[in-house]
């Protein structure tokens, strides 16, 4: 590795390796999201697809394959498929979260309306499952349909215990695994499944998916106390305003005494936030360790993912996902 | 059969043929409809479910696999299927069209919220994904995954076409299609496919599923217009208030001189609606003959659905499909 290359982002290394394999997705993608009678369908997605999202989910579904010696055209179809499945849920997310900003830019509902975000993400969740089927390959439809049902049973789960101080470290997992570690590690499973992989390395690649994912998310929930808007993309606070239970404020709760259980009871069940409330919410994790124990976790997860590796041949492109995978958790450093 | 066989609806009849079946399905729906963490999900989906639908999409699977010879497990699958397909749209369209209520109880978007019925829809479509994928069979993934496209693609186009007074026949038919016909002809096809039946068979269970959907909406749509609210489970009326563009409206549009033309652009395209407004409507889809333009047609497609049937071999279950065809259309004689 050249020391330029050693400066570049695990990410930007990544693209270039898999350049042309991404034109060919780029290619799909575009191909496939258009619809000939209903216009509305390519304005949305492209609004969506074209606002520069970093297209990583499709990335570890090419690597994947490609590190397993994969030689054939399907991984290109199932790193489509994995970015029309993210870009569904994206939109229904936004009419659920009832957002206005995604990635700096207004978001599909607020220019169009809430319908068309509902029925054009049905309309690339269909092209998602047409194009995962035309591989021919049974396991790894099974690998897919199996991660839509997590994805959907992990964002009715969110739905539910949003705002519930009775929240759990264990539901919080499953709410994680489902709004964003079940696509990662279908994205690597499938490419691995989709190379005629081993099973020890289907295994390993669907574990070093699951563990980047968590591991992403809990970095994500710990830069919303955090990181500055422009690290982001979004405002430190955020999730408080939105009263969500994410990992450090379920491990403040978990240490409440009664007064500072009022608080939390006040702020998140209730609602009622005020000023200051937001700086005190932090004091009281600071006080009780909850940011650092969940950094701690997120550095956990992401050594899971790299020793997850070692089982894998040598290969360029995994020495990429394991710096990827301290990339992600060097956020919080 | 016997005086009181004849005087049954062909519907009843198709239940007490496959009861055995259909007891199978409700089981498959019951258990796959669960989630173990987010409760919310069964309790959405069994407002719905159990509300009273006839059932007529997955009876119309066990029927073609059973037509077709099939006496595999699988139909019982691809049944349940096209049931959660069904009613993840209709959880979807409440939201998008705004409905309070649906088979006289109040929608789940009214019970609940947007937010469950835009989830929990998105995960019936996650479960029928499963559930199609479990019988192995790619040519069946390629019907249901194409169907499913095409029904998004409708649902899209309907929105568009929405209060546009330029919407031909010709797009009535497509949105028509993705709303009704191509969930009618994927459940007949599908369950022929299953069965291994030939070439033209699985064909003519297509094509009778898809005339089948057709006359259904096509009967609806002039219901509407002429039909009580106990036959037709809605208001007369109900579409001219939403302003949609159905195949009686499109005709009197066609032969519209600049008078009623203007009449259309202010009650349709602007919504402008007052007291009188309705009957003046009805009156002018008497004088240009759209009403009985259009149920000729929907005789039309109700002989074709029969003329398919012809192929199949001799079984009672092709007189109850052929007697179902007639059956729909006889609403509006």
């Amino acid at each position: 590795m050249s020391l330029n290359e050693a400066a570049q982002k695990p990410h930007d290394r990544l693209a270039a390796a898999l350049a042309e394999d991404m034109d060919a997705v780029n290619q799909m993608i575009r191909a496939r999201m258009a619809s000939e009678h209903a216009p509305r369908i390519p304005q949305v997605t492209a609004h969506l697809i074209e606002a520069g999202g970093k297209r990583l989910r499709p990335m570890l579904t090419l690597a994947a394959a490609r590190l397993c010696g994969y030689g054939g055209p399907y991984h290109v179809h199932l790193a489509a498929t994995v970015e029309f499945i993210h870009t569904a849920t994206l939109l229904h997310d936004d009419v659920v979260d009832e957002s206005e900003r995604r990635r700096g830019r207004p978001t599909a509902n607020l220019l169009w309306d809430n319908k068309s975000s509902v029925l054009v993400g049905d309309y690339l969740f269909a092209r998602a499952f047409q194009l995962m089927v035309e591989p021919g390959n049974l396991r790894v439809l099974d690998i897919l349909a199996n991660a839509s049902a997590t994805i959907a049973e992990g964002e009715v789960l969110q739905l539910t215990a949003a705002q519930d101080l009775a929240t759990t470290e264990e539901i919080y997992l499953k709410v994680v695994r489902g709004k964003t570690a079940a696509l990662f590690s279908a994205a690597t499973e499938s490419g691995a499944e989709i190379a005629g992989a081993s099973k020890d390395a289907v295994q390993a690649l669907f574990t070093y998916g699951d563990a980047l994912g968590i591991a992403f998310q809990i970095v994500d929930d710990l830069l919303d106390y955090g990181g500055s808007a422009a690290a982001i993309g979004k405002n430190t606070g955020d999730d408080f305003r939105e009263r969500k239970l994410t990992l450090p404020v379920i491990k403040a709760v978990a240490k409440a005494d009664a007064e500072e259980r009022a608080f939390w009871v006040r702020v998140i069940e209730k609602g009622q936030q005020g000023d200051g409330d937001l700086d005190h919410a932090m004091a009281l994790m600071g006080k009780h360790g909850a940011m650092e124990s969940a950094r701690a976790e997120a550095l956990a997860w992401a050594a899971k993912a790299q020793a997850a590796l070692t089982v894998l041949p040598d290969h360029p492109l995994r020495g990429m996902l394991s710096d990827l995978a301290a990339y992600v958790v060097a956020r919080i450093n």
